[in-house]
C-alpha cells in the first residue's frame, strides 16, 4: 500500500534502473532536499510500487536501495473516456486532473464536427496526470492517447462490448449510474460545447454505441467527463 | 421549463419590474444584439420564470411584455456544503461551478485550523454562480454564505438533523453515497488542503456531525466538494 505520509516519485523504468534522473531527481533534492538515508517510495504508474532508501544524492540523480517491492491491486473498474476537446484547454485540463484523483484508465481527446479545438498537446495532459497521480497516491496512472477523429474513433472501438454515448437531447436515454459496471471494458463518448451533430449520434448509434443520460442538468463538457469518472468510482466505493 | 433554444437573463426584482438593468442589459444589447420583437427568458433565480417579448432596447435597459409565467420545482435535494477555502482560489471557484452545474442550495466557506487561506469573497464567487447557472439553465440559485470559523459554523447548525463531515483518516466512516438522501436539509463539512484537525474533527463529532467517506481515493479539497453534490445529484436521476 502506498503510505501518505512517504514522499512518492516516479519511475517508468523500475525495473531497470535504480535510480531516478530529471525532473523526479530535481524535485527531490532542491524541493523537498532530501537527505541520503531517507525513505520514499516511487511507482512505475503500472501498479508496481517500491519502497526505498535513498544512498546517494546529486543535483540531477538519487541513488537507492530496495527495501520492497510491492504490486498494487488494478482500479476495480475499466473506464475509457473519449471526451470532446474544450475550447478553452484549462477546462479539459481540470477535468482530467479530477479524474485522475477518482480513477480512470485512458482518455482520447476526439475532435466531432462541432469542436472548435482540433489540436490537443497529450504531452501537456500526460504531466497533468502525472501530477494528480503523484498527488493523490495513485500507483496506476491513466494512459492519454493522441487525439482522433471521431468516426475513426467509434470505427476502432466497434469490438468493445460496453461502449455508451453521452446525448443530450434523445428520448430513449439510460442513466450512466445504471451503465456503471465493475471490471468490464467501458466506453463513454462525450461530446464537445456544440454537443455531437445528429450525424454523429445517429453513426455512434449504428456502430454498438448506447445514448446514456447524465441527469437531467445541462453540463459542461468537462462536468461530464468529471460526472461520469465519478459514477463509476462511486460504484467501487 | 426552460427552453434551451432561447437566451435566459437575470432579473432579481422580476416580480415589480419589466425591465433589465446593468450587465444583463449590456449583454442583451451590445453581445447578444437582440432587436425588438425577440423572445427572451428571465429568471429571479428562486424558482420563478417569465417569458417575455422585448419591446424596447436602448444601451443599458431592456424593457418586455411578460407572455407567460413560470414557476419551476425545487431541486430535490437540500444541500449545504460547507467547504474550506483552498490556497488557490481559482481550484474554489471551478467548484462552485462545477457543482452549481449539477445543484446545491448553499456554501459556506469555513476556515479551519490549517486553513492557508480566510478571506474569500462571496461577491466573486456569487457571479461565478451566477454565470454557471445560466448556461447550465437554473432557475434556482444556490446561495454563497459569507466565510465564517469553523467552529462557530458548527455551533450554529447543530440543529440540522443530517450532517456529517468528510473525515480521511477515521476508522468507522459510512459512505457520502449512503447519507446522500433526497428532501432532507443535509450539510457536509469538507476540509482545507492540511485536513482538519483532530480536535476540529472531534469537535464536529461531539455536536452531531457524523463521519463519512468519499471513497479510498485521496481527493483534493475541491475534488471533494465536486464528488458530494455529484453524489446526491445522482440520487436525483
Amino acid at each position: 500500500m502506498i503510505n501518505s505520509q512517504v514522499p512518492l516519485f516516479i519511475n517508468e523504468n523500475l525495473e531497470t534502473e535504480n535510480f531516478i534522473t530529471g525532473a523526479e531527481a530535481h524535485h527531490a533534492s532542491a524541493v523537498l532536499r532530501l537527505r541520503e538515508g531517507t525513505k520514499i517510495q516511487i511507482t512505475n504508474g503500472k501498479g508496481k510500487l517500491i519502497k526505498v532508501v535513498v544512498t546517494n544524492i546529486s543535483k540531477n540523480r538519487i541513488d537507492y536501495s530496495v527495501n520492497e517491492i510491492c504490486e498494487l491491486p488494478k482500479l476495480p473498474y475499466n473506464l475509457h473516456l473519449a471526451v470532446a476537446p474544450t475550447k478553452n484547454i484549462e477546462r479539459y485540463e481540470f477535468m482530467i486532473e479530477k479524474c485522475t484523483e477518482f480513477g480512470f484508465s485512458a482518455l482520447t481527446p476526439v475532435i466531432c464536427e462541432h469542436s472548435e479545438r482540433s489540436i490537443v498537446k497529450a504531452d501537456r495532459l500526460n504531466r497533468i496526470v502525472i501530477a494528480a497521480a503523484k498527488q493523490s497516491l495513485k500507483a496506476y496512472f491513466p494512459v492519454i492517447n493522441e487525439s482522433c477523429k471521431l468516426k475513426e474513433f467509434i470505427l476502432q472501438h466497434k469490438n468493445i462490448e460496453k461502449k455508451y454515448i453521452a446525448v443530450c437531447n434523445f428520448d430513449d436515454r439510460i442513466s450512466v449510474n445504471e451503465v456503471a459496471e465493475l471490471h468490464k471494458d467501458t466506453i463513454v463518448l462525450i461530446g464537445p460545447e456544440g454537443d455531437f451533430s445528429n450525424s454523429e449520434v445517429d453513426f455512434a448509434i449504428e456502430s454498438g454505441f448506447i445514448p446514456v443520460t447524465l441527469g437531467s442538468s445541462r453540463l459542461r463538457t468537462e462536468t461530464a467527463g468529471i460526472a461520469v469518472c465519478h459514477s463509476f468510482y462511486l460504484k467501487s466505493c
